[in-house]
């Protein structure tokens, strides 16, 4: 393996998934090392002292955490297949707000409105859609098929996660959030992105185990609620 | 004003002098127009829909939010002058890592340990401190004068809060956070940066007007802190 590239990740986790994808997509041939989360390795100590936290790259022994900054670093270094990016510093620009949005107040959205019981969660759930709205109408502003235009890029790997954890939480949380009524380009990008390349599929971890894992962090997560209310 | 060049700010909000810097730093003109953060404007509520925060940085008319993001578009857009990232990917994606951690570890961390009070205010600082640890030996590993090595660059612009902002922040909080004996370089990086080109002084707002905001602001937060305890 000329590049000595590896991936310390955890199978589960979305923010691993977008790497895999990224390295697949530009053809790197890449060494995958399982991380336990429950019981972290000295590794991941050693390479993400800060954080402690998947997914870190490692690039000819080089330590590089924080999923978006590993997906520009790939872009970065491996130009000539797949660019992610857009060329035009100001689509770039945009890309890098809307992938930071997705993170911070989508999936945080999701995650709480799934986790909330009670009162609080009609609440949560509409928070989060307004969060989703932003992204319908940034896909109905550019009028193409995916965030990144005629093909997939660096934002569609950064909302990669929708497809199958909004799925996943809409069941644990008993609830919907990507209705094809209020969504209906989402919805639809739903489905192109999934359909875009056979490589989105097939770094998708099995929907049972994500459930599984995704119930018992819910629940942990309650817990947690229920002690500091 | 061929570039039509716009920021919506506060002038004393370091997310936005931080952008002053690489507009000057680039000799990029730009009209600067004073947000009344506590009664926003339409403009603002126009070009910021998703945060309603400063600053936000008008190209042509396109509006661009988010500090980082900024810097970023800016070093991009205006090449030539004044490089802020440095060209290899591996440091490029670093910077943006510690800038991302300046942000969310080492401000979040000084904020709390000011605004702390009683048992929890030595667990804040010492936290605090631990974050600013990391930069510590950062400047140790690199052996150079700035972040961005032998002149200052997106890095040290990232982190530019750190000379005014954490020495009000002590002075509101009645505590040291930047002592030189534990952090040497830090310190020498802070009075370093201030005389690393006339554009760092005469950006930043007077240390006064920062020390009653900042005074009234802590007065608000520990507010907030004893409605929810």
């Amino acid at each position: 393996m000329a590049e000595e590239v590896k991936l310390i990740g955890s199978s589960l986790s979305s923010f691993c998934t977008r790497i895999e994808w990224a390295l697949k997509l530009k053809s790197v041939e890449y060494e995958y090392l399982e991380e336990d989360l429950s019981n972290k390795s000295p590794l991941l100590l050693q390479y993400n002292p800060v954080h402690k936290k998947v997914p870190v790259l490692l690039h000819h022994g080089k330590p590089l955490p924080e999923s978006l900054i590993i997906l520009e670093y790939i872009d970065e270094t491996w130009k000539e297949n797949s660019p992610l990016l857009p060329e035009d510093p100001y689509e770039r620009a945009m890309a890098r707000f809307w992938a930071k949005f997705g993170d911070e107040k989508c999936l945080m959205g999701a995650l709480g409105a799934c986790r909330d019981q009670g009162d609080e969660k009609e609440k949560s759930i509409e928070s989060a859609k307004e969060s989703f709205d932003f992204l319908e109408k940034q896909l109905q502003a550019q009028g193409k098929k995916y965030f990144g235009g005629e093909r997939i890029g660096y934002l569609d790997l950064a909302l990669g996660w929708i497809p199958l954890w909004v799925d996943v939480m809409e069941e644990v949380g008993c609830m919907k959030l990507i209705e094809s009524q209020r969504f209906p380009l989402l919805h639809q990008w739903r489905e192109d992105f999934m359909e875009s390349s056979p490589i989105i599929k097939e770094c998708l971890p099995p929907r049972d185990e994500v459930l599984q894992r995704f119930t018992a962090y819910i629940s942990h997560l309650r817990s947690l609620a229920a002690l500091n209310s």
